[in-house]
């Protein structure tokens, strides 16, 4: 793991990391917020999964969660969204919707995406292990967040390993990819025409399928560009009623899809992680 | 003006906007964040003026200000560091340290930047006359802040204007630019070979010929790689002792010059405004 930045931040550690990653097969960069602790503390860890066309770098700017996460005692953790470099294929008309930015937190099967985009395994089995091993990081305590895409991941990662992650929420998640178009195009393109293989890979079809969590913590702004086509959060709260899963989905008047909503929120999620972190 | 962006945070409005400056010649975006208010309220307005190389987005993506404005009914008002466009010179070798996002906060006498650097006026006339016409501000209630060269020019325009700003506050200020490498380039471009013309644009030589006011906060890092040969916050302090400004200077230990050590004392700041702001 090579170390590219780091900068003391509300008494912590604000940190950029760069390592050669064995599920894409490609350099990754993520970043990591430890925030101030006591010597051989070990601290439980926060993901944040992106949205699309993101980095690590617009929450580590944007997120305002440094300040949170320092009062709280949580380390922060902020992968990027796909796979980059020399030989990765993109969407074949360049759209930013699907390939580089948009991996959609998926192991592709289909040519030519399987070769690198393999986000599934790398945010929940590789780059776990490295943060076991570089950072103070009690494994386990963990807990997942995400926006828009990346809330699509931390529903679908929090819905499959419910033992892993103690807490799952999101900020305007697209909550059923199967019945959108962005997860449409992407579920299609990484994973192929036959949709039963989409179900594991869509929060409201793994909570129909039996899949259940503790609690969901969800907020949405009701000036999202996004909310009638692409994120649906009556969907979610459908499936939670029914499956009997405390869903509290907030919708927030006057909000849009952007970094001023989430870091509006960001430390609302934070107390509610922390405190089911324990 | 033109209206570049508008997004809800916190409860409030942050907002990019364009206008045709008739002090720099060219058009100028700034920033402005309007906290939730009560029909009808005028607010304070606190100036940020930020540092080499920034424009108003630097501070808005990463300053963490609003939060702290929210709760404390401030507006936040973030110009750009110089003009730019078509026919504004540049610094002829391209460096990052003059000319475009390095305006100084002066009105250049040299050619060829007397005709468009014009900070100064830009920034203590035409832009606070453009923001009481435009947003809800209480122009008798304004406080001014920055960071680096910014800091320089929230210093100098604090004490030059001591009944317009009711605070002064500054993150890592070039204290006296006619003594640091950064300052003598700027000032000797913008002003000319005369020192004693850049007296007037260098805060320890202000308080040396007699500006005075109530008090000043500073917070630098001194992990800050510009400290010794650039910022110098002893000059200021020797000024400011022998003319009776109280200074709270706080060296930050382990805190850079990025927006990682603005952001942790950006708070601090606005609450100390605030409490003079009334």
């Amino acid at each position: 793991m090579e170390t590219v930045s780091t900068a003391k931040a509300f008494g912590g550690t604000q940190g950029v990391y760069r390592h050669a990653s064995e599920a894409t097969g490609t350099d990754m960069t993520f970043s990591v917020y430890v925030p101030p602790h006591a010597e051989g503390a070990k601290l439980p860890v926060v993901w944040y999964l992106s949205g699309l066309t993101c980095t690590h770098a617009n929450v580590t700017d944007k997120g305002e969660y440094r300040r949170a996460c320092a009062k709280l005692g949580l380390i922060f953790v902020a992968p990027d969204t796909s796979p980059r470099g020399v030989g990765v294929a993109d969407d074949p008309a360049g759209a930013w919707d699907f390939g580089l930015g948009a991996g959609f937190y998926v192991d592709a099967t289909e040519p030519p995406f399987a070769a690198h985009y393999r986000m599934w395994r790398y945010v929940t089995e590789e780059l776990p292990a490295l943060i076991a091993a570089q950072f103070p990081a009690d494994m386990a305590r963990q807990s997942i967040m995400g926006h828009s895409m990346g809330g699509h991941g931390a529903l679908t990662m929090g819905l499959t390993f419910p033992d892993t992650y103690t807490a799952v929420s999101a900020f305007a998640p697209i909550v059923a990819p199967g019945q959108v178009p962005w997860g449409e195009k992407a579920l299609g393109g990484y994973l192929g025409r036959d949709r039963a293989a989409w179900r594991k890979h869509d929060a409201v079809a793994l909570i129909e399928d039996g899949a259940r969590v503790p609690a969901l913590l969800v907020d949405q702004g009701d000036a999202d560009s996004f909310l009638a086509d692409q994120l649906k959060p009556e969907l979610l709260a459908a499936a939670c009623e029914t499956a009997g899963i405390p869903l509290t989905l907030r919708m927030q008047p006057g909000y849009d899809h952007s970094y001023s909503f989430i870091s509006t929120f960001m430390a609302d999620h934070l107390s509610w992680h922390a405190e089911r972190l324990g």
